[in-house]
Parts: structure tokens; sequence; C-alpha cells
């Protein structure tokens, strides 16, 4: 007979709660998978006496979550409070000097940090996993570290930030200007204490920031991200995208070449009846696109109680069958430094701006277009009550940087009221 | 330093090739994922000479796919021969016997004698490993089996034949007639040597058996499946769906409930717009549907030289990194036995017959299924020139059970040509 496994779980908001109730109903079946028993040594989180609906009478408490770490009752430390420093960073430190394994949903303190403690960890012959900081229930890091390693992966894209998505969809359904959106899904608790966090494609490029790092052997490097958030777009956008066929998605995709790796985070015009287009509510979707296994699409929910805990449950029913992988796939030291490179494929754009009324103003932009050798594809200017006129115009193919010089001689010319909005068209 | 991880290749088909392809080009690759050098000792095929494109001189051949398993450089057998039984069955036996690991893309192998493999597999500390069996590239063997470790499954559900998949949706495209596509799908080489495997959703339950196994901790019952083909769905079939919102996909779906293990493989109606309608080609779907998770939809290529090579890599990389995982997800010995039951929960379904023009026909056959407390939704009866009139019905939620009952007795009121087509309308 194995030994039990001995759990340390940190944080207990929604996703502990759920993994706690996981681990009680479920520890017959969980014993059968693993080949042995799994339980909770100690639990530690901000207030001991909260009603979380869960009896925590059975497991010792710790204050300090960080004591967890050198408890000798403890093999796996599971992170679940959050942030990309503070306790759960010297949680994690201090678990990986004594010895513990870390199961983490942490994107955040992964995507700044994740070199050193894969360094760390696997220095010790232990495992930091963190199958629940991409895509909740979405078994993602499974599937691009283990699933497709057979494969160099072409690309990367997704759909990962639920709450950008239930914005994004509401609006659309509802025809409800996004202010009102983001107060609805802020009374609902669906956005983070910084919402920029999420509004802002921070939360999002995190995740994409690991998912490149296991793609392509290099360094996770957040910082290379080119993120736009979804704050500037107006329920016209929607509808003018959805007029021509497209949905609008905040959307990840990551690509190495020989010019360096390109990740952007940003909305995006997508087909309305692509699976990527058909995403609603919180839904998340990620894509891998390996060179021997084609395209592969996985869809679930993005976040939760019962989809986070299933994604940890599956980091540690793992590390109870004796698995150890590297956390990014392949040993830490042997990640390549990522040259972040701007997105070089050409796509077309949207674009849509408010024209001071003035004579010869649209006939300014077309030519500051063409100037930067961006053909128009359509161009459509909107009945106006005042002397602001709506434009919307669709490119032909161009380059990212063709198109932002473009924005920034349009801005130039002083014929427009504030700054474009520009949204590549992607078509996967 | 480790020591390499060695291969023994039997069968150099399609698959076979593309697994020699992937090692040879991603050798550094495979190395830094998975911490060794893997390399191919030996090889065997029907024939030596056969210009695969590929070189084989570096490999020693064995014209008897059986001698790799006792060869003193091979670690792990990776059987592509296929068959459930003859030499593939007869290669992997002498493996396990003689200590080697077993990787194999054979579905009907597992699915008739997956038992006493895993068991014998299992008892000698052995990896008998076969994502490639199931949905090409998908690696969906992988995602229930760890990636889902922490659930209780409620229900799989997957479209696996990609040959049915394209016959049904070229049928659609195309307007052409079931025999001509069929006879094109055979001259384009995509339907097994025996057919029916492939449209008598044979291949397709010999998966479905075998997530069902992992995914309810059952041993594998091939048997068990209630199995209907796609041979007798015409092309007015698939234009009334359409017509009704629906397309016609070969459905595979398991579920455990207190009555037994139901688990059926049938052409049914599915929603145009759902993940599984829009489905095209010889794409392939499986969603699972966890308890805590929620539902998980994969989608990707289901056969071909990449994609099954894809997964083939996937298992031989699990092994170099030193995992061992039961075949089914759980020690062998520790599967229950599965009682079949037939799916209980009631749905509606979709019937076409053909009715003899005799006065009072219809209202026999609407009497009929009144009897069996079968009500219509809908009913309609063709023009028609010659003495017969098709008749299209769609039903209220139903038991299948019903339904058979109705059917049977459709057919001795005398008042039918030939068998009615039942199909179930699911909803997803």
């Amino acid at each position: 007979m194995t030994t039990p496994l001995r759990l340390g779980i940190a944080g207990l908001g929604t996703v502990g709660v759920g993994v706690l109730k996981l681990l009680t109903t479920h520890a017959e079946r969980l014993k059968e998978r693993s080949g042995r028993d799994i339980v909770i040594s100690a639990v530690s989180a901000r207030s001991k006496n909260k009603d979380r609906g869960v009896s925590l009478d059975e497991y010792t408490w710790e204050d300090d979550p960080v004591s967890l770490a050198s408890r000798s009752d403890v093999d796996v430390i599971v992170e679940l409070i959050g942030g990309e420093d503070g306790p759960a960073k010297a949680l994690v430190e201090a678990a990986l000097e004594n010895g513990k394994h870390v199961v983490t949903a942490n994107k955040a303190l992964l995507a700044m940090s994740g070199q050193p403690l894969a360094e760390r960890a696997e220095a010790a012959g232990l495992s930091l996993r963190f199958e629940a900081a991409v895509a909740g229930g979405i078994p993602c890091i499974k599937v691009l570290t283990e699933g497709l390693a057979g494969n160099e992966i072409d690309r990367v894209i997704g759909v990962m930030n639920g709450t950008c998505n239930y914005i994004l969809t509401r609006m659309e359904a509802e025809g409800l200007p996004y202010e009102e959106v983001f107060a609805e899904a802020d009374k609902l608790g669906y956005l983070e204490a910084d919402p920029t966090l999420d509004v802002g494609g921070i939360d999002a490029g995190h995740k994409l920031a690991l998912l490149s790092s296991i793609a392509f052997g290099t360094q996770v490097d957040f910082d290379g991200i080119a993120i736009e958030g979804i704050e500037r777009i107006e329920i016209a956008d929607i509808r003018h995208a959805a007029d021509m066929g497209f949905k609008i998605k905040l959307l990840g995709v990551a690509k190495l070449t020989g010019r360096g790796l390109e990740q952007r985070m940003s909305p995006c015009l997508v087909p309305k009846g692509s699976p990527l287009g058909q995403l609603q509510g919180a839904t998340n979707m990620v894509i891998f696109e390996g060179d021997a296994s084609g395209q592969i699409v996985l869809r679930g929910a993005g976040a939760g109680e019962g989809p986070t805990a299933s994604a940890v449950l599956s980091d540690i029913v793992d590390i109870a069958r004796g698995y150890r992988v590297p956390t990014f796939g392949q040993p830490a030291d042997t990640l390549r430094a990522a040259r972040p490179a701007i997105a070089a494929a050409p796509a077309p754009f949207y674009l849509r701006m408010t024209l001071l009324d003035k004579p010869g103003a649209l006939a300014k932009i077309a030519t500051v277009l063409g100037d930067c050798g961006i053909s128009i594809d359509r161009m459509r200017q909107m009945a106006h009550a005042d002397r602001l006129a709506p434009v919307l115009i669709v490119t032909h193919k161009t380059t990212r940087t063709a198109l932002d010089e473009a924005v920034s001689a349009m801005e130039a010319t002083g014929v427009l009221q504030g700054t474009p909005v520009a949204l590549r068209i992607e078509v996967i």
C-alpha cells in the first residue's frame, strides 16, 4: 500500500472550496484513479470563521499560509490565494524551499516569475503545476505539454477571459453600451478586484504568456505581449462587425517565427460562424495548431468553482500518480529567451473614427491611408446630426506597423476627434 | 545522462511512416521535452522494399513483427498493424510477456481484448497506451484519463468516424445519393478494407467502448453498444433534417446510470448550429461532461498521417518521461463489469417510411403510434407518382423501447414497404 498524498491548501475562496468538495465527495474515485489516498492535512485562508458551506473541522488551521510550507505532514502545497507577489509568492517559494510540490491557479505569479520558480522546482526535483491558471476547466496545459509533445506548434490562439467575452456577447445580445454591461458584470462579481486585469486584457495576457512558453520552448515573456483591452469597444463596433458577418472577441495569438516571438492580445473581428465567433458568455476556447496534429480546438468553462477545481485536481492526481513533468514542458534551463516581434502577417483591419465636419476631412483620411500604402476595401460615413461624423473603414490586408503609422498620421491631420479604434480582422 | 528510449515499430503504413518522420525531424525537440533520446531500434512491415518515401536503412528489419518483442534493444513496441487479432494481438501479447511497454493505435484489439491485455500490462508494471486509437490527433484519452481525473463523468459524446462524417456532409453539400458518395470514398481510400467497419458504426463503436471504460470505471464492453450504421440514410433524410434545422451525424453517446451502462452509436439529428452540427468532413469531435468541469468539447482531425502520428508520439513521450498510468485510468482489476442498459432518456424521433398506397394506410400508422403511447409532433405525406408514398413523422419525446415497439407494430400492419428509418433527435 502506497502512502497517502497530503495536501496543504492556501486560499479558500470559490476555487478552494470547490477543491475541498471534490476531494471529499470523490475520495473513492480519486483513490482508484491515483492509486493512493489524497488527504488534506492543513488549510489556511484570510478568515477562519467565514461560512463557506463546508466544514474545516478535520483540517489543521494555519493563520499564516506560509506556515503550511514548513509542515512535515504536507507533501503538496495548493496555492489558491492569487496575486503576482505577496503571500502567494512567499508561499510558493517557501514550498519549493522545503521540498513540497506546488499546484497553483495563479497565472499572474507564473507569468511574472514562472522562469525562476520553475528552475527552483526542477533543481529540487519537485513539480510546479498550473493547469487551473489557464482556461478554467479546459485541460489545455496538459494537452499542449503532453498531448501535443510530438509537434512543432505553429500557432496558439485563445479566447481566455470569460468576463470580457461575457461583456462583449451581452452588449451584442441586449444592445447595451459597454459601461452598463461593465457595471452589471461588476455587480455579479465577475470582475477582478482590479477590473483592468480583465477588461484591459492583462489576465488573458498572463495566460497567453504561459501557453507561449510551453508551445515554443521560450521563457515566459508577458512584457513582450502587445496588449489591448476591450474598453474602447462600443456597441456601434459590435453592430458594424455583425453587419459584415463578424463578431468581436478579445483574442490572443502567439507564433514563433524567424523574426521572434509574436504575442498579441487584442479585440479582433472573427467570422460569425466560426468556432471562435460562436463562443457565448464566459466560455473559453483554446486552439493549438501543431505541424502534425493540425488544428486542435478545445472549448469549455473558463472559470467557476467546479471547472477550476477540476483543473486543480488534475494536477494533484498527476502528482499522486508520480508524474514529474517540467513546469513548461521541458527543463526550465533549456527554455530560450524570447525575442519579442510585432505580428508581421498582414490582415485586413476595421477602423472606426470620428471626423470633425470640415470640408475635405474625409479626403485627408483617405490620402493618409494611401500614403501609408493601405488600400481601402470599404468606407462609410454615417449620417450625423451634430458636427461629428462617425466614419467606418475596412482596409485590404496590411501590416500592423503600416496601420499604426497611418493612425498616427491620421491624428496629426487635425480632422479627427479622439483616436481611431483599429481592430484586426482575423480569419481562423 | 539518462539512457535513450528504444522503439520497435510494427506496421509501416500511413501512420507508421508518420511516426518515423516525426521521430526523425523532431528528434531534438522530443529530447528536450522528454529528457532523453527516443530512437528506433527495429521495424517490421509486410514488405521491406515498398517505397515509403523514408529510408529504413538505419533500423534493423524484422520480417516477423512478433520478433520485435524479443529484441533486447527494444523498450517499447509501437503496434500499428491493426486488426483485433492476428499478428497485432500476437505482438502485443509477446511484448507484455517480454517486459516491453506497448503503444498502439489499434481500437479493435483494445475494444475486444482491452481488459485481459491491461491486466497483463499492469501485473508486469508496463504501460499499454492507445491515444491514437480514438479520434486521431485529438488527445482525448489523455484529457479524459488525466485532465478530468477529478470528475465523475456524466456523459461521453462523440463523432468519431471521419469517413462517415465525410460521406454525410458530402451527400448534403453535393446532393449526391449515399451509394455514389460511398463509391467515391472507397476510391479515395477513406474506407477500411471491410467498409462495414466504417459505415456500419463498428469502428466508431470500438472507440466509444474505450472511452466508456475510462469515463465510468467499467470493463470495456463493445458488445453492449447499440450500434446502427449510416447505410440506410438517404439524401431525402438529410434534406428533411435540414428543413427542420438539423444535420445527421453518426453519434456515439455513453452514460452510466443506476440501470446500467448505456452505450449507443447511431445516426442522429443534431441542431445545425451546434458544435456537433457544424462538423465538416473528416473532422472529429469528442465531448466530455464532467460533474465539476462541465462540458469540455474537443475538435480536431480524426485520421491521417500527421494527426494519428501526433497521438502515437504523445504516448511515446509519456513513456519516455516515465509516466505510468493504468490503461483505462485505474487498475484494470478494479474496473467493474458493465451491465448494458438501453438508453432510457426520452427524445423526439425522426421517422421516414414508405407507405403502400392503400385506403386507410396512414390512419393505421397513426393508430399504431397512438397505441404505443407516442404522440406525433408533425407528419407529412409527400406527393408521389407511383403507388408508394414517402411519409415523414416527427414524434414528441418518447423512449427507444416504445419506438422500437411501434416500428415492429407498423411493419406488422402490412401497409409499409420495407422498414422505417428511425433517427433520434439529440439536443446537446
